[in-house]
C-alpha cells in the first residue's frame, strides 16, 4: 500500500476516526487505525465494536487532486499517535506506505515515522448494510435534534434502555425521545415522502453524542438506515455506524400532562441567567435544588438557600402569568439544560402543581417539549 | 461594612486574589477572603499563609469613581462561590454590606446573595515589611525572568531548596537561577543604581509561577523588598507576599563548562519543531528521549526509537557547525522547555561530549543560559 494525500484533507478524517477509537478495548486491533488505499481514494476505519466509523477520502474532488500516487492495500496501525504525528508533520503532503510486514513509514518534508503496523486482514468485517429501509435528513436539522434530546438520556446502567435515545417514525413524522426518568426531552420533525413502516429503535446517546461532534452544519445530506440491530448514518464521504440498544422503549406519552394549573410565557435567557445564579450556592449540598415562586405583578421569584453558606433570591419579571399561584422546588440542572437548548426567545411553562411534572416548550413551537419532575422539599 | 463597586474592578481583583486561597488549608478562616473598605477604597486579601495576596481598588482613580457609599469596615467571606456570583451577577455595580453579626448581602440589579460571613479580627494579620531594602524592576521584564527561569525548579521535595528559583543581586546585577539537577536555567540583567548590599535569597518556584500570572506586562513598577525571611512584590495597587526557602542554594556556576567540543547555530522554531515531532513516539516507555547526531554538510540529524510502537529521525540543516562529530541523547522535555523560552531565531548550543552538560543560549545574548545534562543510551 502506498500514497500521498494532502495533511489537511489527513487530519480531518484521521479526527473523525479517532471518535470511534477508544485505547481500552477487549479486542486489541481495534486500538489501531485501518487504512485501505484504492484507485478511488482512502479509507480510514475505527471502533469500539459499538460505533464504527468509516471517512473516505476520495483521490479526486472537484477537479482537486487529494490523493496521488496510490498503490493499492491496507494495513492497521497503531492510532495511539497517529493524530499526533500527523497535525505536526512539517509538509502539506504525507506519503504513507506499509511493505509486507506491514511496517509503515510516513514521510513529509524532511521528517519520517516507521511504525509497527498489522495485518487488515485481523482487522474485524464490519456488516455490510444494505440500505434498503433508509430515509433522508439534512445534517443540520439531525445536529438540532441530538442536541435537544441527547442530554436527558441516563448516565445510569441500571435501566440501559434509558441511555438510549428512542427514535420512531409514525405518521411521516420522525420523534427523538430522551428520559433518565426525573426529565423528558423530545421533538418531532415531518418527513416527507417517507411511505416505510413505522419503526422504533433505540440509539445510545454516547453514539449520537459522537456523531454530532462529527457532522458538519452544512445542512448535507444524512442517509439513515436501519438493519440488524445496527443504525447507519451515512454523508458522501463518512459512514457512521452504531449498535441499537435492545429491549423495549418505555412508553412515555402519559407522562406528559394534558391540562394544566399555572402557565407563564417568560425570556428564555433572562431565566437561565437567574436561574445559573441562584444555583450558585446549590451546587453540592442540596443537589442544585432552586425554588419558584409566582408573586403579584407578573412576577416570579427564584431562590435558593445553602444553610453553610447563605440564601440567594432574585426577582425575574414574566410575559404573562395564568393561573394559580404556585411554589416549586426543582434541579437547576435539569432546568438550565433544557431551557439551554431551547433557542427561541420566549418559553410557556406549564405546571400543574408542586408535585407534578411540569412541561417547557418554545413559546411558538410545540414540536420541542422539555419535561421535568419537581423535587419535594421540606 | 458597605460600599457599592464597579462590577469589572471587582471581578479582577477577585481573580487576582483567588491565586493565594487553596481550599486545602490548615487555617479553616484562610478558605476565605478579607474584605476591608476605607475612605481610600477596599482591600480584598487572600492566603495561603505561603503566598499572600492583597488587591487594593482605589475609591477614586484618574477622576473615574469605583466605589462608592463607603462605611468603613471589614468581614471575611467564603471565597469558593464568590468569584463565580460576582462573575454572574447581572448588573455593572455591585453593593456589599456586613452587618455586626458578619451577615454579608450582596446586591446587583434584582439578584441578592446573603453569605456568611466571619470576624476580619480572626483573619491572620500580615507581617507589616518596612521597605528598607528595596529595588524597582519593570513587570514585563519580571515576567521574563520568572518564565526564563521558573520552569526549570525541581517538583520533588527531596531537595526542598531546589523547588525555589534563586535570586541574587551582586554588582549591581540580578540574577535569576533555578536547578531540578538535570538541568539548569538562568538569566542575569543589569540593575542600574542598586547600592544595596549583595544579596541571595530563594523564593519558591510555585510564588513566583502565581505572581507571574497576576502581573500584566504593561511594564509598570514593581517593587521588591525583602526582609524577615519573606519576600514582597508590590505595584500600584498589588501585594504580593511570599515566604522565602530556607536553606543555602548550590553554588551552580561550576556545573557551567567553560569550553566547548561541538558548537551548533541552529534556527529556534525548526530546531523545536523537529525535536516536538521525534518526541511523539517517545512519550512514556523512554522519558521522552532523543537522539542527536552531527552529518556532513551542515546537517543534524534528530531521532527517536520505542520498540512498541516505531522509530522516527528527521535531518535539519543548521547555519553553523563547528567542532568535532558528537551523538547526544537528551530529554526532549528539558530540550523543548530550554528552546521555548528563548524568543531569539537563533540559538547556539554548545558541547562538550555526549556525557557533559550542554549549553544552550541565544545566538545574540550570554545572558541566557539554558543547561541540560544529557541522558546515558546504552
Amino acid at each position: 500500500m502506498k500514497f500521498i494525500v494532502q495533511r489537511q484533507q489527513l487530519i480531518s478524517s484521521v479526527q473523525d476516526v479517532m471518535k470511534a477509537i477508544s485505547s481500552r478495548t477487549a479486542i486489541p486491533i481495534l486500538t489501531g487505525m485501518k487504512i485501505e488505499a484504492n484507485a478511488n481514494g482512502i479509507i480510514l476505519t475505527g471502533s469500539d465494536s459499538d460505533i464504527t466509523i468509516e471517512s473516505f477520502i476520495p483521490a479526486e474532488e472537484d477537479g482537486m487532486i487529494n490523493v496521488e500516487q496510490i498503490e493499492e492495500g491496507s494495513v492497521v496501525l497503531q492510532a495511539r499517535y497517529f493524530p499526533d504525528i500527523v497535525r505536526k508533520l512539517p509538509d502539506n503532503t504525507v506519503e504513507i506506505e506499509s511493505d509486507e510486514n506491514f511496517n509503515i513509514t510516513i514521510k513529509s518534508g524532511k521528517a519520517q515515522f516507521n511504525l509497527n503496523g498489522q495485518d487488515a486482514n485481523e482487522y474485524p468485517h464490519l456488516p455490510n448494510l444494505q440500505a434498503e429501509n433508509s430515509f433522508d435528513i439534512q445534517s443540520d436539522l439531525l445536529k438540532d435534534l441530538i442536541k435537544q434530546t441527547g442530554f436527558a438520556v441516563s448516565a445510569m446502567e441500571t435501566r440501559p434502555i434509558l441511555t438510549g435515545v428512542n427514535i420512531t417514525i409514525e405518521n411521516e413524522t420522525l420523534h427523538f425521545t430522551a428520559t433518565d426518568s426525573h426529565r423528558l426531552a423530545s421533538r418531532r420533525v415531518p418527513l416527507e415522502g417517507v411511505t416505510s413502516d413505522s419503526s422504533n429503535i433505540v440509539v445510545p446517546g454516547k453514539s449520537l453524542n459522537e456523531l454530532n461532534k462529527i457532522l458538519d452544519d452544512t445542512g448535507e445530506k444524512v442517509e439513515i438506515s436501519v438493519m440488524n440491530n445496527q443504525i447507519l448514518f451515512r454523508t458522501k464521504y463518512l459512514h457512521f455506524l452504531s449498535r441499537l440498544l435492545d429491549g423495549n422503549y418505555p412508553e412515555t406519552s402519559r407522562l406528559i400532562p394534558d391540562q394544566s394549573q399555572t402557565v407563564l410565557h417568560v425570556r428564555t435567557k433572562e431565566l437561565i441567567n437567574t436561574i445559573d445564579r441562584a444555583s450558585l450556592l446549590a451546587k453540592e449540598e442540596r443537589n442544585n435544588v432552586v425554588k419558584l415562586t409566582t408573586k403579584d405583578n407578573q412576577l416570579l421569584q427564584i431562590t435558593s438557600n445553602s444553610p453553610e453558606v447563605g440564601q440567594v433570591a432574585e426577582e425575574i419579571s414574566v410575559q404573562s402569568l395564568e393561573g394559580e399561584n404556585l411554589k416549586i422546588s426543582f434541579s437547576s440542572k435539569y432546568m438550565l439544560d433544557a431551557l439551554k437548548v431551547i433557542e427561541n426567545d420566549e418559553v410557556i411553562i406549564k405546571f400543574t402543581g408542586a408535585m407534578r411534572p411540569f412541561v417547557i416548550q418554545p413559546a411558538d413551537d410545540d414540536a420541542i417539549l422539555q419535561l421535568i419532575l419537581p423535587v419535594r422539599t421540606y
